[in-house]
């Protein structure tokens, strides 16, 4: 499974990329988004690697989304030029490091209050330029951004700063993962793109045109050709996908770009197989189905328990897997996975092609 | 609270840690093993610094623990030399790795297999050297390990490895974090030594000696003075403390030296507080009285979800907390925790003394 030269190269666990299967999830969605007349801005807080948000833009994305202002500052350091901060920007350091990033990048930030707002204005107006803002709108994930009809009259204040231009409203899906059938998802991502556009005509009403609604979410992504008033979409986990995109129906096994390998370390009983790899690898997130990820071509074994560096693994029956033996495995998210490995190893054919470094992991603020 | 200055050099989401407290914490648990007789071994994945380390062994630790070898070369890089690798170590780059390592540091490694022993074994007779060994036994966590009775065959056939020197008995009593009280937690580690006693007195009458019973975790840690036939304790949470801790009756809020500092982002609604600290500052790790961390000082407020980087307050009753406030927040779990960190913050009297970098960290091979 693993080539031998590879095999002296490093050791488990790691995580590998395959390059095929991700350039395909590049290019479907790429197609999908064209096919339906909406822009991508494919969320990176997914890869977190300018080497891949570099192939989004060059298979049709017309630009990216990060989560954090050290994600856009890594990204703008590698020549990539048109930018989503989707997160309200707080505090003196934040502003002083976004105005010094306004130099380099065209950047668009979202936020949904005017508290927020305001700062963003200072920077703006210091620079005689204006920011454009994506405003969240709260469609049923009840995380950032307030209701739809509460958000008219917010973000009418918002749109008086001068320095400010309402680009957007901005909503994410993320609730769509709970959904247990795939005409619920969908109904959710139909109904979320309705709610924006409900705000979007009031506050046409009253004078402020929005020109973009911008929707997110993997889940929800295969909608798009069926999602009313929607212009842009912004998925992430679509590049590798992972356990939550299988289940919600997005993605089957054969999708998954990125899996982890593992290495049985002890066999302590029959019933159970310890590995290398735990929360330090996967991350702890949970899954509604239970267990910490899918091991490939072992349908009898669930990995049921992570503490940091093990694995524990059920069997169910039996297993002959001994101590030595490797395993691949998908992650329940793929996301925290990838933001605690420095480097994914990016295979073509079973070939070691490129050392893909993750030079966003980390930047939380 | 934050000093004026100190906001210019930073922003949030970042770790902050009380030097005073963690000195603290490490002079009493050395004070607790020297009167109990034993050798203190701090596991060091809690902060995976060299710099914590040698105070650890300053303040009276005989050596010290690691889960990792890539966290042992992290801590021989920097001169520390007594390591117990306390993870099996599986493959022939792993192997060559611990041989290079071997050149300079004095290792101990814990396994619980004959396949793993031989390749210790030969590396041991490459460098016609006698490795240390600590076996694992189960004695309840059901993670690495037979239990105390197969321990007795299964230990044996590894003494038979001319190359190994079976140095002591291993257990790690994480599960009595699950236990609801003080009691039930006191028995989980007097349980836990006497099983470990049981398996070297039949060892001992079997004509193999073992000399070190080496027990685990922070959980039980001051029951020290109580536990029968341990000569030495690792444990590792200790040094910082969190919520699982604090849960478990092994600390109190003034216990925690490491605490995250996040910003209040947005005020949606009046019972919702968004924060800049999601799952890839505190790690997603569930706590059993639910909830993602003890906000200090505010009582009514209450970390519900993480997202990756968003926090989510709920406030029960009603909140002034506006966009800008800060709020100190220790973790569930610090040890992923710190694993997601670069650097750690370090203030002595609320004035900034040290940035402690988390050299160890994502070292999980």
């Amino acid at each position: 499974m693993i080539k031998d030269d590879f095999e002296l190269l490093t050791d488990t666990p790691f995580l590998a990329l395959d390059l095929e299967v991700m350039e395909r999830n590049l290019r479907t969605m790429a197609a999908l988004a064209k096919q339906a007349g909406v822009k991508l801005r494919p969320h990176t807080k997914t890869h977190k690697s300018p080497y891949i948000a570099r192939k989004q833009l060059e298979y049709g994305a017309s630009g990216i989304t990060v989560a954090k202002l050290g994600e856009a500052e890594v990204m703008a350091d590698h020549g990539i030029d048109d930018i989503l901060i989707a997160f309200p920007l707080v505090g003196r350091n934040k502003l002083k490091r976004f105005d010094a990033l306004l130099d380099r990048a065209r950047l668009t930030v979202g936020l949904d209050d005017i508290a927020v707002a305001r700062g963003i204005n200072e920077v703006g107006e210091a620079r005689k330029q204006r920011i454009p803002v994506y405003a969240d709108v709260d469609t049923g994930l009840h995380r950032m951004g307030r209701d739809p009809l509460a958000s008219v009259q917010s973000i009418l204040d918002i749109a008086k700063l001068p320095y400010l231009e309402i680009r957007g409203l901005m909503s994410h899906t993320g609730h769509a993962y709970a959904r247990p059938t795939e005409e619920e998802i969908r109904a959710v991502a139909i109904e979320d793109a309705e709610l924006m556009n409900e705000t979007r005509l009031q506050l046409d009403r009253l004078g402020l045109h929005v020109p973009e609604i911008s929707v997110g979410a993997s889940a929800t992504a295969r909608f798009i050709g069926e999602i009313p008033h929607a212009t842009e979409m912004r998925p992430g986990m679509y590049a590798f996908n992972d356990r939550f995109v299988m289940a919600a129906g997005g993605a089957e096994e054969r999708d998954c770009a990125v899996t982890v390998y593992a290495t049985v370390v002890a066999r302590p009983t029959p019933e159970r197989i310890i590995i290398d790899a735990g929360s330090k690898t996967f991350a702890a997130d949970a899954f509604k189905h239970g267990g910490h990820g899918h091991v490939i071509g072992h349908p009898n074994l669930t990995l049921k328990a992570l503490s940091e560096e093990h694995g524990t693994i059920e069997v169910a029956g039996s297993s002959d897997l001994q101590i030595g033996d490797v395993l691949r495995i998908i992650p329940n998210h793929i996301c925290p996975a990838i933001n605690l490995a420095d480097e994914l190893y990016g295979f073509r054919n079973g070939e070691l092609e490129t050392i893909v470094p993750v030079l966003g992991r980390g930047k939380n603020r």
